[in-house]
């Protein structure tokens, strides 16, 4: 009797993550995951941007919380289309839950496909769902000393997204820490500023959006 | 052959959780479990509470991160005592690790030990440390739609505080929302408002506290 249920289920996950990944590939979307802490900005984000690079870019969103369906009523009326994944007591989104989710969607019919995944800095990390891209959002009252306590987080974003640069002003921060504790960890990503609420920034990332 | 590995192992850390509270009922000390979002404002209320407390009351911290000390150095020279607890990609503080801090106390010489928990909404919340109170921090700039959004977490606290007042003029913030959503979930907590900023409202929090 052999007992390795970890690796199986680990293993798995990673088949579905494949599997999701080459679904959207066929449907020639781009899917976009954003991970980051309860109230970051998420949601606001996608609200700023979907109507930004609609009609030529056509947008859905798979939204995962553990309860509610809140911000998918925010969203409603801006993406094609909107799928609330609950997950109940789940810290993170799976790929199986998100496999179920792109079952809802009409694929072929989509160029952005954006998870917005459970607010949370750890577990989300660790859980490839297929996406292609990671993007995390990071926000300003959240403080600076966040990227080296939640290294895995930022380690793995292709852009990472400093948020709410409206409270600059209001609060105490100091965006060299932020710059200085990504230079041991991530090169690559770009850091961009913006303000959801002001619009401040936000030509920078749909600039980067629109290179993927 | 038996195989029931997640009830053992749930079984034992509720074991490790109860020699926690019998080791810290024994030492006549009160233990606070404080559990948050990322940035909540942890340790900034600590670094308020610790002073207007001492040395009539004697504090320690347990500090839980995945990485860094930075939030120990900060707390360093207010309490008596304080240990981190580093996690590595553990997004919760466990029993054994709390077991282990305990270890490194001198528990005879503490009123009050404070356990600061990972920033994570969701996973800290399934975990009896064997601590006597939980207390849930909710920053303003985290948005109010919060306690619907993570039941689990508010529903077991027996104090929450709203941080960050400070904030309130500056963000869109409908607190009756939050009230609301408090009123469907747990009712007998306090909602404490505060700014560990301006000091606004930690006068309410240290008469809850004195209360325990």
């Amino acid at each position: 009797m052999k007992i390795d249920v970890v690796q199986n289920v680990l293993d798995a996950g990673q088949a579905v993550a494949r599997d999701n990944r080459a679904r959207m590939d066929k449907a020639h979307l781009v899917c976009i995951n954003l991970l980051s802490a309860p109230g970051s900005g998420k949601t606001s984000l996608l609200e700023r941007t979907i109507p930004a690079v609609s009609p030529a870019k056509r947008c859905a969103v798979l939204v995962g919380d553990l309860q509610t369906t809140r911000d998918a009523e925010r969203l409603g009326d801006l993406a094609i289309q909107v799928t609330q994944i609950n997950t109940g007591s789940g810290c993170h989104l799976t790929p199986t839950q998100v496999a179920v989710g792109l079952k809802t969607l009409d694929l072929e019919g989509i160029d952005y496909l954006f998870i917005e995944n459970v607010g949370n800095m750890v577990c989300p990390a660790a859980f490839d769902l297929g996406e292609h891209l990671r993007v995390v959002l990071l926000s300003i009252p959240e403080g600076d000393d966040k990227v080296a306590k939640y290294p895995v987080l930022f380690h793995q974003a292709q852009a990472i997204l400093l948020t709410k640069v409206d409270l600059l002003g209001v609060l105490d921060y100091d965006i060299s820490r932020v710059r200085g504790d990504l230079s041991k960890l991530n090169t690559a990503a770009p850091l961009i500023e913006l303000s959801s609420k002001t619009g401040d920034g936000l030509d920078k990332w749909l600039k980067w959006l629109g290179e993927q």
